[in-house]
Parts: structure tokens; C-alpha cells; sequence
């Protein structure tokens, strides 16, 4: 999905599908290769197990399954980058599991516990003032947070469901404004225009939409001028 | 498949499905942890993806694909070994894909160097006599020779093919006898009753099968007069 | 799952797998010979795609998903009921579909849709006082209303859900008793021993339950003294 | 996969993929409601089960599994066909099915079978020369002989396999060239230029390929003037 190669010439770090959503082992190694070429840090991007869906469909299940869902992946993906002399640096949940994570306090717990038992060293990165978010820091992990240049949320900070007419942020110039806007106030800023302070580590962009790379640029050349962007390992040394 | 609860008592190494041809992420969890609770070693057992087919349908793959398939597949179940506290400490291919590897150089090449890009310190357990052996030992890899309690074999070595009257042993005293003869004679017998002189570090028997626990629990009876029987890794330490 | 061969001894129709929740191509040719031997009926059990969650697991999915499943399994299972000269007869939602469908209208209508459009002779199997069996009535399809003699149900007619305590009634004289109760109320009995008051058509019970046979049993002895029984067609007819 | 909208502009007959190697319900759906707007006859196109693979890689069935296999999709699309008031008219394996079924008349036999158990008026669209060809017409099937615009093939007549270089020919106007130089001769012209005489009904371009619409553009041009072009239904009406 999308153009893999030149999006990793635009970011610091990469959320790598690990064939539950997308991806499978000859794509992932792949990826993996590539990224490390490219000087981007390793994220596991676990999903619910919906190849048709893109993940992005909710399932609904147990927050033993989710923790399994997150170890299987997480380590899946650390096969290849272990293969490669590197690691897998952080966790970031994909699409429908996201969303459900950053609502249910028990889904995220889940998930903040599989990362930790896995490597108690990972970095988990969540949507700002999620409760994957407060999850993650609750385990004592470090825990980037996250905003989005191609979506827009709600006065809740959550994400606005991709059904909702105006939830994805498609112009590349919109995704720019919409992220300076965030920065500048500090914080989400809704589509109602309220402001959600919180610190902010990391943007995202999703490689898989049509305008991915255009967005990813812009958005690098922007903040390569105001900013010391970093892959995510470097940021919580 | 199969009652793992009662074979996990009765062996000292499990070759654990890895969600390719059998086996999901809450199935793998629990059987990792009542492998440990048992002190039974942990074995990845890595398979061609063919849920459908069990893994017994050939796949027509390249050396890349199969590397790939062994990297995922092993990093999968490290996951939860890792969140027990513990390690995957061998590597053993299931079923078409192990058939291929014991026959094809460059697949077991593939199977051999994933396996040592993943940890150098992991076992190899193969088909004595088999390409997958010999791949293994050219990789420097601990290499664990492996016969068959319920299953016979050619002059060649190789497995006689499922599909073939008799290639299967059903009854646990014949799986017994045929486990004695070839520790009697110091390598396999094949049907023909022809000696293939090889050293034996492990012998297998498939869980999936019903007889599978009695069959077990009668080598495990007569084994344990003659031998010190233990899980892979205190063999190679 | 279970011993269907010994099922289809017991039972005038039957809901077959579609391979989205379990089957496969060769287990529903086989099931489909088998109860076509039987003068079983055939129903197709079309369900969400989850083989991992056995279609036990509710998916977030549009009205158009759902209809398109539906259409893709029932198909699928005519498959091979036009290969052996016969025909499916009616339509069965499983599991979280099926649970969905009776509680959502549009998912429901979806499923009636589906039916309909494939061939508006067919039957529609429906929990009785379900919106599933109300949208199979609307769109003028045979609709079967059906009870369950493993499960128990709530108040508002719908099936306990299977997490909770007592949703599965596992002895067959339990069960047995539990439909007595229902044809003699002449309607659902809720737990609380509320009746609801509806039409009977038809008995399921899950045949990958360990005391499916044996339930499947004891009710076909005692049903055979007091009624007629008949495939669905027949009742239709 | 590719350009559907407008490769069905450009062609008389569609083999639609039906979820085993590409393709899903919805997708499925919406791909026989395009044809059938376009007024493209509707051919299942069923494939191993093997979505990473995209059906190219072999997998070693039983003439058992792959008659069910064949089955199993032929309803599933013939479904949606049903539900749109049409009827799917022919069926081509795809990719390594279809391979394999060119070479081992006992796979070839199923599929024939398979497509006569279904609906023996049932077109098979079958390579030329090929052991499916032959199977088709021992079935008493209408069986319409293909040849490919953007493949080469050896002097049995089998196709050059994918792996091999200039096995696929990518530019459209040496496509042209190629079906052109087959029509001239009047059979299939392999590497080598020799000339195996055969019947031609329809010729093939793969609409996963990047150039497929270019290609399928200049042939139908090219071919709209010296033919009438047809769907396969009419061309054995």
C-alpha cells in the first residue's frame, strides 16, 4: 500500500504492518531493510486480524487476545529486524484496535502490558490524551505522543471517524496548516477550534493515502526548519 | 489438534505451530506457558501458510520466501517466550515445508540461515540424514539429529510420503518397536529393513495424531530405563 | 468441528459452514454428500470472516459488507449442492453475525436482502422475535422461527450472550427440558421464566458442542412421539 | 489489482477473481455490477487458495481438492451474478492452477468436472493446446481456446514461466505484434518461432499489469477492425 520507499526518505521512524492488516513476511523484511538503509527507526504496527478489512474494522475481543494479538506481531516483526542486526524500537496499534485502545482503559492496559513484556525498553507510541496514552505511562514505558496531519479530531480528542465527512485531511498544503496549528497552540486543536494541551512528540501521516509522500514532504521541509526531527529511540535516550 | 496438555507432560521439547498452518496468537500463549510450567524446552515449527492444509500441501516458494516464512514465524513465538521470561531455544519445520528442506539444498539453506541471522545460539532440529541437517551443521548451527517413532522411511532417508500405505504407524507398539530397532541398529530403518547409520539426538512424535499421548507415554516409559532424557538445549549446552 | 456424520443422523436440515467461520472447499463438498444421503436439507450458515474466532467474535461491518458476504457463502454452498443435483433451501445466519443481525435492522435487512436477491424461494432461518426474522417476513421470504435448546435467552427474546454464566446449557436432559418448556408455553422462556409468545419452527442445536449428539438424540426421541418432523421445505412446501 | 473500470471498456469477456487469490466479497460485488453495466460476459476465475501469492505460487492438491476449490468459487461469484439477475457464462483458472492444469490432465479433468457438475452449459476457457483444453472438450463443454497477448510460450505450447526472462511482454505494441504474428499464423508462435496450428477464440491480457489498459486499448483497436469482437456467451450461442 502506498510508496514505501520514498515515504522513508521523508520520516524518522516507520509503523510497519505485521501481517494481520497488511504486509506479510517477504514485504516486511523488505520494509525492514529499507528503513534500517534509510537511517528510520523500527515500529511494531499490530492490528486486529483483518487482511480484508485494512484492520480497520472493529473486533470485538478480549483483552487476552488483544495482548496476544500485540506479542505475536511485535515479535514477528523483531524477527526480521533481529535478522538485520537492529530492533524493533516502538509499538504503535493500527487502525480499528487503535481507535478501540484509546477509549477502553482494559484494551489499552493490554496493550501496554504486551509491550512492556516483551521489552520493557520499548517505546509506545499513542494518540495525545488517549487512554493507550495514559496506559503507556502507567506501565512506566515510555510513551511518545502522537498527532495527526491527515485527520481531524473531536472536543474528546479522539480521532473523527473515518465514515464523517471531513475526518481524513487529503491537500497535502491542509495537513501542513492543520499540524502548525496544533504546534503553535500547543496541543490538539478540534474541529470545533478547541484546544486539548499536550505535549507532542511525534506526526503522523498514513502511508497508505494517495497524497502520503506530497504530505510527508511538505511537512518535512517545514519542520526541518524549525525543528531537530529525530527517529523515536533518540527522542527518549 | 490434539491433547497438548497430556503430550507436554511426556516430552522434553515441543515443536509449537506458529499460527501458519495451525495455532493463532491465544493458542500459542497458552501453550508456551504450559510448556514452561512442564519444563518442556520451546521449538519454533514453522510451516508453509496453509491453515487450510495443515501445512501438508507443497508450496512452491523461493529460498527468499521460505526465509522470510522462518523469520516470522520465529520471532512470533519468541514474542511469548520472551513475555514468559524465557526463550525459543530450537527451530524444527513442519510438515511439506520440512519435506521440501530435507530434499532441496537451497531451501534448507534458506531454513539454516534464518534461523542463525535470528540467534546463532539456536538449535537446529532436522530429519537425520536429511539436506536440512546438513545445512544446518554447514551454518555452524547446533544441529539435533531427529528419527521418527510414527513414521518409516525409504533407503534414501526421506520420510515415505503420507499419502502411501503404511507410511504412518499408528499403534504405540509399533511406534515402540520401530524406535527401538533404529537405537538398536544406531541409525534409521528403513522399510526395506536397510541400516542408515546416523546419531539420533531426538525422537518425534506427532501430537495431531489420536494416538498420539499413548504412543508417547510408551517411549517415554521405555526411555526412561535407558536413558537420561532431556530438553534439547542441556543436550548442546 | 464436532461429529457432524452422527448429527445428520439426528436432524432434518442442516446449517453448513461456509469456510468464513469453519468448513473449507472439501469439508462442505463432504457435509454436503453427506446430508443429501441424510434427506438432511441444506441451510447456508454464512457468518463473518474470522476462522481464528470461529465467527464468535462481532465485526464492525457495513450493511453492503454483510450482504456481500452473505451472497458470497450462500453461493459458495449452492456451489455444491447444484454439483450433487440438489439445491440450498434455506439461509442461517452464525454466530456474532447472526446475534448482530438480530438486534440491528439494517444488518438484518441486509441479510434478508441478500437472500432474496440470490432466490427469493428460499427460506430464512431466524431466532424467533428477532429483527432478523422480522426483515426475512418484510421482504416476503419463508421464514422459519427457530429456538435454541442449548442456549438460554433475556427478556427481550435475544440469546444470552455466551460469555456469561448459564448462556450454554450443556446437559441434554437440561436441554431437552428447556424445549419442552418453550413448546408448552407455546413461545420463548427467558431465564427469569418471562414467555414470549411466538410461533415455533424449528430446533437448533450447535453441533460442535461435546453433547451435541447426545442432545441432538434426546430430543429426536421425544419430538418423533408428539410431531411430524420435516426438512424445512416440507414445512414450507 | 490494476484498472477494472477501464479494462472493462476494452474487453468482451471478464475473469473475475473470487477471494482465493485477489478479490473479496465487495470487491467481487462491484466488479459484476461494473461488467454487467459494460456488457462484459462474467467468468469465475478460480485460483488456489493463496492470497500472498496471488495464486502463482503451485500448490500440491488432490484432483479432489481442486474440483472443490473450483466449485467453491464458481458459486461464490456466480452469487453476486444471480443476485444481479445474470449468470457467471464461463470459467478460466487462473495463475498456477491454471499451469498446473495445462500440464496433468487428472487436475484438468477436475476443473471440467467441476464446471460440468455446475452447469453444463458452461463455457471453459482454456489455453490452446493445452491438457485443460483437451479435458473441456472430453467433457463435452464448450470449451473456447485461448492465447495470451503479453505472455510468450515454448514449443509444447505451455508458457514460458514467469521466473524466466522475457516470460512477460510488457510493451503494448509488442503485444499487438505478438497476437498479430499468432493470428497470421493461425495457431500459437512460440520463442522460438515455430508454429503450433490452432482454433482462437480469445485472446488474453492480465489486467494486474501496469500497461494492461494501454495494451488492451491498442488490441481492441487494432482487433475492432478486422473482427467482430463478442462476448464468449454469443461467440457459442
Amino acid at each position: 500500500m502506498g510508496d514505501d520507499a520514498e515515504m522513508l526518505k521523508l520520516v524518522q521512524s516507520a509503523n510497519i504492518a505485521c501481517g494481520f492488516h497488511a504486509g506479510d513476511p517477504l514485504v516486511m523484511r523488505t520494509t525492514v531493510a529499507a528503513a534500517l538503509t534509510a537511517g528510520v527507526s523500527l515500529g511494531a504496527h499490530p492490528a486486529y486480524p483483518d487482511l480484508q478489512g485494512f484492520g480497520r474494522r472493529a473486533l470485538e475481543c478480549s483483552a487476552g487476545e488483544v495482548e496476544a494479538f500485540v506479542l505475536y506481531q511485535l515479535g514477528a516483526l523483531d524477527g526480521f529486524a533481529r535478522a538485520h542486526g537492529s530492533r524493533v524500537t516502538h509499538v504503535k496499534p493500527h487502525g480499528a484496535l487503535s481507535n478501540a485502545a484509546c477509549r477502553d482503559q482494559n484494551l489499552a492496559a493490554a496493550i501496554a502490558r504486551a509491550t512492556k513484556a516483551y521489552d520493557p525498553k520499548l517505546i509506545l507510541l499513542a494518540p495525545a490524551l488517549s487512554a493507550l496514552a495514559a496506559a503507556g505511562q502507567s506501565e512506566n514505558l515510555a510513551t511518545a505522543l502522537e498527532i495527526y496531519a491527515d485527520r481531524t479530531c473531536e472536543d474528546d480528542g479522539q480521532l473523527t471517524p473515518r465514515g464523517q465527512q471531513g475526518a481524513v485531511i487529503h491537500a497535502p498544503d491542509q495537513c501542513l496548516a492543520h499540524v502548525q496549528k496544533m504546534l503553535a497552540a500547543g496541543g490538539l486543536v478540534a474541529r470545533s477550534g478547541k484546544i486539548l494541551p499536550t505535549p507532542i512528540h511525534s506526526i503522523c501521516v498514513h502511508g497508505d493515502a494517495p497524497e502520503a509522500v506530497s504530505t510527508a514532504g511538505a511537512l518535512n521541509a517545514w519542520l526541518a526548519q524549525a525543528f531537530t526531527l529525530a527517529p523515536l529511540p533518540l527522542l527518549f535516550a
